[in-house]
């Protein structure tokens, strides 16, 4: 997986991704290889809640040129160097007046800033500090070959692996960072990933939503369309995001806490890693603050790796395919798949001989010679779901409680539901 | 303001405060200066649940000579001198007769304990132990000029602020110590120059109550009076008392704890001061145990800087003006501004937008040049009032979840209500 | 009392007992010198929910003779010596065949360990791991003279002190462990003991319950006679095991937690114990799995010195005499005397003057020098039951909240219900 997953990584990091435009679009492509994209083009002007689908935005060309003419800031480089949603612009102007359109981080000069003006009409090239100081006074020009259409709209993708039931488990990613590698390429990628390897598996008992949107805007769509829907059916879901580097987990809760989301990330972190973290829900950041505000209050949670806003290179061009490694991606997609193993294996049952122990020993469940030294996991598992068992816990509870493997709880309860002494609650 | 507290502290200083008494008249004219107090005078002999107003007590003179006729303990050396409710007597004793009405701390042999009998009939003179020690044997005289009139009266003061609404916030003192000065000259002080300060507001959300009485029989004849309309009108109150060392903070919650009184006052600890004790309420100590009792449980704390009994000075001629800081009286004085300012500014709001985020940016509540990278508190303080206001939790939680400061907070639900965004839950 | 334990340890402990047998009803009869124990017989092939009494087990003779003729193992020598519900057996067998049937334990090579085979029809002997190691190859003679009687029955002991009303506190013991001594000796010994103590007294607020069972068969019996009937009477319930060593005390919980048995395990240590551990309840262990079986989920808890199957010596010939000691044995008795006092003398009470405090001066409750430095333990226990008499706090649960000894606070309630302040809430 690892060698397909820099393949994808290779193809998709020079498209110039926003939350519009052609880019958008060759992205969702490219994935499609991968995963069974459904594309839809929202039209600019869809109003949804509070807000209104935008122009497309598409650039053809972008740079500055130094009053010998030779282009110094130049798109074709770096899409991180023109100001994301700049309007179309050509003029000659002086350092002075040019540098009101120029950004950079004093503090990291050697980077090029992400930068982005959606909602209020504006141009701008983003460079490294050090290469802003060095600019020689005299006059400069600029041109920004781009357009803002109206009569665009907005791509988003959908792939959906149908369950036995209706009730859903949601992945949800965004695609509108050009060229950037932890925050966001990896989400993407991981998504299409985890799709492939649940569409191997012949039964699902949940059914599986996979959505490619541009992040706020995006999701604030989707939402306007399904969150009522979701309100109802959604099981569990995750914000599919930062995922490339391979230093401890943060798992970021949902917003309402111990929901099934999040006590299935919490054990698989529990069982499979030593150092993580685990915060409560805050309404800043990606997509979750959607998902997660007041009027939907969905249980949607999300499993980092490096967190957005908490590394240097956040943000920058220097969260670049050298930042991120493939080992730790396929390793976070492999940690989604436990997860998914958690949630579909996770049952409240009921014991149906409740009154005393059932007897073991003639069901073949018990070794036959007594005596409690014997401490055989899979004997103490089934006691755990026996006991517990009320109708009240599900095994993930257990799973916490008992400190035994959850796997090793699954077969316990499987065994113990084909021998008659369970039943599923619903 | 620490000028004036100081001049009060030496005129109320001098005078002899119990729970009955022209000490207790003149000690309210002073404060009247201050405070705007309106004087009851309630009678001797009445009822209020178990208990019943006693008899007024007033000292002329009392002390104690020696066989040469020398006086060696004098009541106006140090009001602490006389055992409380000391009832007149005039008459000539040896000293192992004496010794039965003297009092001291053999383990604290240089102060004069402080002692009372309201309810016992007895006589007494409090001195310090070496003193006790060095007495010669041979006869006493001892005088105890004074008088418990059972047609005088408990004098009580109030004062109140009228709000917008009748819902109060009670501040009680508690005046019946005489010659103490943590415990208790610092709590009539600071409850009066609190009233100061609130007077100068124009607008006033809720109405406060000051009250300042004697301890327990006080309280509790207050209680019968009011107990029931606190019941129903009362947002938040405090004992004031025991505030003038420049010591850590020490926050006694309401019985029935995380009441709107506690939650203000621990988030105004939280935002003011490193290092500070907060303790499950007890049903020892002052006032609150009367507030607190099971058949009131109203919603009383306290905020205190060295705790009565926690001390050694406390109770003891020792607890006087060297004791004491005018300087941390003041800051006492601030702290509870601080949390009145808590208090009043705390709303409950429910978001009218509440399905994805509202879009800031149209309504220039957004940088608009995006990225997260922008921490700008006050827009992080947007978010987290819009996401957690669906009726359910006020802006003093939200401080205590976000750990954003609560001033930001307010000032973002303030803008967010002005922009439309919220509404008030009452 | 140790002599005394160490006289009836003596006799019993020689005594082969199991789940069934003759062993059981000569150590039921022994224990009726100091318990009034009433004898059941129940019916091999009685059912009680999932299990069916067994068949019953008595050995006369059982021993390996070597091809010398000389007896090499000897159930003569130790019970343990052989695997209990052995069937009867005679022949001669290679050791190769005869080493199916011997049970060691490699990593303890010099105890016999304690097995049993009760529902796999099964014969075998138990030695030390060095022994097995040791013996010569050749043939062997194994006899077995023992009987599986269908016509037999279990016997169960049990003895009722009747109170003042049928609310009960039980206590559960286990009978069948031949030659263990702390688990399983020590329990059934503390608990004649308890009763001996117990029917002193001459009036009993709770009717107490006392059951000799052998482990798991009979309490599942026993359940599915009383167990309903637990559910609407009991009060509070331990099994009382492994009691006889000098170590930390563990009390396990109750499956519910926080049920009044627990309460007062928890209160009992820490007012008594430094070092203890309170565990969570877990459906492995002893009897409590049956009680605490979701289906009655009673209110059954275990206080043990050295828990089964913690310990090297647990189920093996090392668990002794001399691994155990009377001293520790009977304070582990006086320790469930004093969890007996704190259940009899919980009360919920309800303050009849709850307005203000009372005033406990002219009810001679009060010391009649008034000043807060007296800290006298009563008065401040008065205070505390006074306030929290709301009908909702019982008397352990303010004895945890204020820290102060249980034994003051029943002193304070008594002398307050006595003063005509409080009644007992039902």
């Amino acid at each position: 997986m690892i060698r397909k997953l820099e393949s994808y990584f290779d193809r998709l990091w020079p498209i110039n991704r926003s939350i519009t435009g052609n880019g958008n679009r060759q992205t969702l492509k490219i994935l499609s290889e991968i995963i069974d994209l459904k594309v839809d083009e929202i039209l600019s002007g869809t109003k949804c809640f509070d807000w209104v689908i935008p122009d497309e935005w598409n650039v053809k060309e972008a740079w500055i040129k130094n009053s010998s003419g030779k282009i110094i800031v130049d798109f074709k480089d770096n899409n991180l160097h023109l100001l994301g949603y700049s309007v179309p612009f050509h003029g000659f102007m002086p350092l002075s007046k040019l540098e009101k359109h120029l950004f950079s981080m004093p503090d990291q000069p050697d980077v090029i800033p992400y930068l982005t003006s959606y909602y209020d009409k504006n141009w701008g090239f983003c460079l490294p500090h050090n290469q802003l100081q060095s600019l020689a006074k005299g006059h400069y020009e600029v041109l920004i070959d781009a357009e803002l259409n109206p009569k665009g709209s907005m791509s988003i993708g959908e792939a959906i692996l149908k369950g036995e039931t209706d009730r859903e488990i949601l992945f949800s990613t965004y695609i509108c960072h050009p060229s950037l590698a932890n925050n966001e390429l990896s989400g993407p990628l991981a998504t299409a990933f985890i799709y492939s390897m649940l569409k191997k598996q012949k039964k699902r008992r949940y059914t599986y939503r996979f959505v490619f949107l541009p992040e706020s805007i995006g999701s604030i769509y989707y939402l306007s369309v399904y969150g009522d829907y979701f309100k109802e059916k959604l099981v569990a879901g995750y914000i599919v995001n930062c995922l490339g580097t391979s230093r401890k987990y943060t798992y970021k809760k949902s917003r309402r806490g111990n929901t099934l989301t999040d006590r299935a990330a919490e054990l698989m972190l529990k069982e499979l890693e030593e150092n993580y973290l685990i915060e409560d829900f805050s309404p800043t950041g990606s997509d979750e603050k959607h998902y997660c505000s007041p009027g939907f209050n969905l249980p949607v949670g999300s499993l980092m790796t490096d967190k957005y806003a908490t590394y240097e290179e956040y943000h920058t061009s220097a969260d670049n395919k050298s930042f991120i490694s493939f080992e730790a991606l396929e390793k976070s997609i492999n940690r989604y798949l436990e997860i998914i193993y958690i949630l579909k294996n996770n049952y409240t049952y009921r014991n149906l001989m409740p009154y005393g122990e059932p007897q073991l020993g003639k069901r073949h469940l018990f070794p036959s010679i007594g005596s409690q030294k014997n401490k055989d996991g899979f004997f103490v598992a089934l006691k755990w779901v026996l006991n517990y068992s009320d109708g009240t816990n599900d095994l993930i509870q257990i799973a916490h409680r008992s400190g035994i493997s959850y796997s090793l709880l699954v077969n316990a309860a499987t065994q113990l539901l084909v021998s008659g002494l369970l039943e599923i609650v619903e």
